[in-house]
C-alpha cells in the first residue's frame, strides 16, 4: 500500500493500458526478471480453472523462468482449446520480445469468463509492456494497478534480510478475491526475490507462506477458478544466506504474503469490519484450522459482527460443526479481548460496552481456545475474514450484463 | 401446511402457552403415543449441543416409547450440568403425568441459548398440556404451531398407504432451521406413524428418509446446535404390511421428511426465491451430493439468484471446489430449463429471458449433469436453498439485546 516499495534487484516490471477493460483503465502487467530465476507457484484447486493456470502450472517448478504476463479484464477461463492457444501466445509474445523461450514466461488473467481474449490487443499491448518496463518502486505500483478488478486499491507489501555481503529484499504485489457478476474476479499474487533459491527450495518458501496467508483468507469461501500466487527468486542480490537467514526469508516471504492476504481482506467487497480469527489449543494445525475456516465462513458469524453484535453462540456453534472431535467444556473464547465463554459456559459480560467496541473499531477478533480433553494441544491458526453486508449482497445481486 | 392432515391411529398432540415466549405466543408442544411405540432419532452433529439432544440420544433406538415434549422460546443449549438436568426433569414431569417412566419420553427445545429453563413455568405447563391433548387435525396445527421460534407459517404433512387391511398414516411437522440473534433457532421435526416397525427398521427409514430431505437444505449453511428429527411408530393401524408395502411406508416417511423440509426452506429468512437443485451423473451419491451442497451453500450463487441473474459461472465453479475429481468437459448446466453451459463450454442463450423467467417465478431450477470420464455414473442428489437477499443480512445483523 505504500509507495516506498523497492522492487528486488534484477527485476523490471510495467503496468499498461491495451484496452481490454472498457473503462480503459491498466490492464496488462509485467513482471520481468533480467537472468533466468528459480519459478514456483501455488494454484487454484478449483477442477474448472483457467486456460493461464493450466499453462503456468505445467511450467513450474522452474530454474530459469524470466517472467509473469498478467492481464485483467478478461479471464481466459471456460474457454476451451482456443483459450490454452491463447494463453499460451501470451507468453509466446513476451518471449519473443524478450528473447527467450516461450516455457521460461508464466501466464494469469482475470477478469470477465466465457469470453475468448481479444488477442490483437495483447499482441499490440505486450511489446509495449516490454517498452515500458522499469525497476522503480511506480513500475511496481502500475503493474500491482495493471492487476487489479474491483479492488479498490493497488496491493504490494516488501520485506529485508541484511547481512555482511548485503540485502535481500522481497517484494510482492496482489490483487482481490470477492467476485462480481458476471465478472469472475480472482485471487491473484506475484512475489519476487533477489535471493538465490534452488526451484524447489522456492516451491517450499512459497507453499509455507501461501499455506498461512492466502489460504487462511476467506471473503465468501467461493473458490475461484483461478486463484495464483507465484514466486521468482532470481539470486540477483549476490547476497549468500547463512541456514539462519534463509529461514529469515522464508519468514520474508511468508510475513509479504500475509501482508497482501490481508490487503485483500481490508479491500473486500461492501465489508465494513475486519475480522481476525485466532484458533489455538488443538493437536494439530490442520484441526485448528478447520475451525477457523468454519468461523470465518459463517454467514451468521458475519452478519453478527456487521450487527456489531457479541454474538458468542454463532462463533462457538460454527466451530462445533467443523469436524473435530473436542467437547463443549473445553471450549473458550474472547471477543476483542473479553472473555464471553469460558471452558463450555458463558460468561456475564458488558454486552453494551463490547458491542460499542466492535460498532467503533474497524477491526475485530476473536480468539477461540480449547483446554484438555480430545483434540486439544499447543497448535494454533490464524484466518482473516470480512463481515457479510447488504452491500455485499447488492454488488453481487446486480445484474451487470 | 393444510389444515386437513389427520393425526395417525393411537396418537394424540397438544400445543399450549406455557410462558417462555415473552410474545404469549404457544410455546409448548406435546406428541403422545397411547401405547408404547418403536422410536428412532436422527440429531444434529455439532460437538456444541444443546442438553435435550444429549437426553433423546441417549433415549434411541427404543421399542417402548411414549411421547415428545417440546418447548420453544429457550434452547437449553450451552446450559451445561444444570441443563441436562432440566431436560431429564421435562421428560419426568410428562411422564408423571401420563403414568409411565422417564425414559420413555424424548424432549426437544429451540430458542435463546445461555439462558437456564424457566423450570416453574414447565412444571406448570405440561399437565396443562396434558389435559388439552386430542387426535383432531387441530390438535397437530396446534402442537406444530407451539415448535415455531422464527417460522411465518407452521409446518405439517400427511401421507397414506391402503391396502385390504385398512390405513396405514404417516404425519408430521416441522419447524424451521435459520437462526437469528440472540436466538439460535434450529430444525426440528416430528414423524409420526401407525405402522408396526422394529426399532431398527424404524431407525433405518427415519435414516432414509432424512438424508434425502432435511440433509439436502440449506439456509445458511450453519449447522445448529440442536437439530433433531425424532420418528415414532406405534402400530395402532393394526394393518399387517407385505415387504412391498414396506417401502411404501419407507417413500411416504421420506415424502413426508421432504414435505416438511422444503417448507422450511419457503419459510427461509428474508429469501425471495426457492431453488432446486439436481445434481446428476456421478459415480456415487456423495460425489452428487458434496457437488449439490456446495453449490447451495455460496453465497454468490444465492446473490445471483436474488439477482435474477443467469450466472453459470459461478455454479460451475462452485461445482469445482466441491472435492469431486471430474474435468470440466464433462460439465453441463440449465437453469429453469434452458441449456447455459454444454460439455464444459458455455451456450449462447438469451439472457434477458432467462433473467426474465427468474424474476417472475419465486421457484428456481438448476441442472447440473457430468458425463463421460472420472467420476461419472448414474447417481444423482436432489438439494434446496434459498436466495441471500439484503433481507436475510439485515434480520441477521440486527443487535437485539
Amino acid at each position: 500500500m505504500s509507495s516506498e516499495i523497492m522492487l528486488p534487484a534484477g527485476f523490471r516490471t510495467a503496468g499498461i493500458c491495451c484496452g481490454i477493460k472498457a473503462s480503459g483503465r491498466p490492464d496488462l502487467a509485467l513482471f520481468v526478471s533480467d537472468a533466468p530465476a528459480a519459478a514456483a507457484g501455488v494454484f487454484t484447486t478449483n477442477r474448472v480453472c483457467g486456460a493461464p493456470v493450466t499453462v503456468s502450472r505445467s511450467r513450474v517448478p522452474s530454474a530459469s523462468a524470466r517472467g509473469i504476463v498478467i492481464n485483467s479484464g478478461n479471464s481466459n477461463a471456460a474457454t476451451g482449446a482456443a483459450g490454452l492457444a491463447d494463453a499460451r501466445a501470451m507468453t509466446a509474445e513476451v518471449a519473443s520480445v524478450l528473447g527467450c523461450e516461450e516455457h521460461q514466461i508464466l501466464v494469469c488473467s482475470t477478469g470477465v469468463i466465457g469470453v475468448p481474449l481479444p488477442m490483437h490487443k495483447l499482441q499490440r499491448g505486450i511489446p509495449a509492456a516490454v517498452d515500458s518496463l522499469g525497476d522503480s518502486s511506480i513500475h511496481l505500483q502500475q503493474a500491482a494497478t495493471a492487476m487489479m478488478t474491483t479492488d479498490t486499491f493497488h496491493k504490494t507489501a516488501s520485506r529485508e534480510i541484511r547481512n555482511a555481503s548485503g540485502i535481500v529484499r522481497v517484494s510482492g504485489a496482489a490483487k482481490g478475491a470477492a467476485m462480481i457478476a458476471p465478472n469472475m474476479a480472482t485471487m491473484l499474487g506475484v512475489i519476487l526475490t533477489d535471493a538465490s533459491l534452488t526451484p524447489q527450495a522456492a516451491d517450499q518458501m512459497l507453499r509455507h507462506g501461501v499455506d498461512r496467508s492466502f489460504n487462511c483468507i476467506s471473503v465468501d469461501g467461493h473458490m475461484s477458478t483461478s486463484d495464483t500466487v507465484l514466486l521468482l527468486a532470481n539470486g540477483a542480490s549476490g547476497v549468500t544466506l547463512t541456514e539462519a537467514e534463509n529461514l529469515q526469508l522464508a519468514e520474508a516471504i511468508r510475513e509479504v504474503c500475509e501482508e497482501l492476504a490481508t490487503s485483500i481482506i481490508r479491500d473486500a467487497e461492501g465489508a465494513d469490519h475486519f475480522i481476525t480469527v485466532d484458533v489455538a489449543g488443538f493437536e494439530t494445525r490442520q484441526q485448528a484450522e478447520r475451525v477457523a475456516r468454519e468461523i470465518c465462513e459463517s454467514a451468521l458469524v458475519k452478519t453478527a459482527v456487521t450487527g456489531a453484535d457479541p454474538n458468542w453462540g454463532r462463533i462457538v456453534s460454527a466451530a462445533g460443526y467443523a469436524g473435530v472431535a473436542f467437547e463443549t467444556e473445553q471450549l473458550s473464547l474472547r471477543i476483542n479481548g473479553t472473555e464471553v465463554y469460558l471452558s463450555g459456559t458463558p460468561v456475564k459480560f458488558d454486552e453494551a460496552d463490547l458491542s460499542r467496541s466492535m460498532k467503533e473499531n474497524r477491526d475485530v477478533h476473536f480468539e477461540l481456545t480449547l483446554a484438555g480433553g480430545p483434540c486439544s494441544g499447543s497448535q494454533s491458526a490464524r484466518f482473516w475474514t470480512s463481515d457479510l453486508t447488504a452491500e455485499y449482497v447488492r454488488l453481487n445481486s446486480e445484474y451487470t450484463t
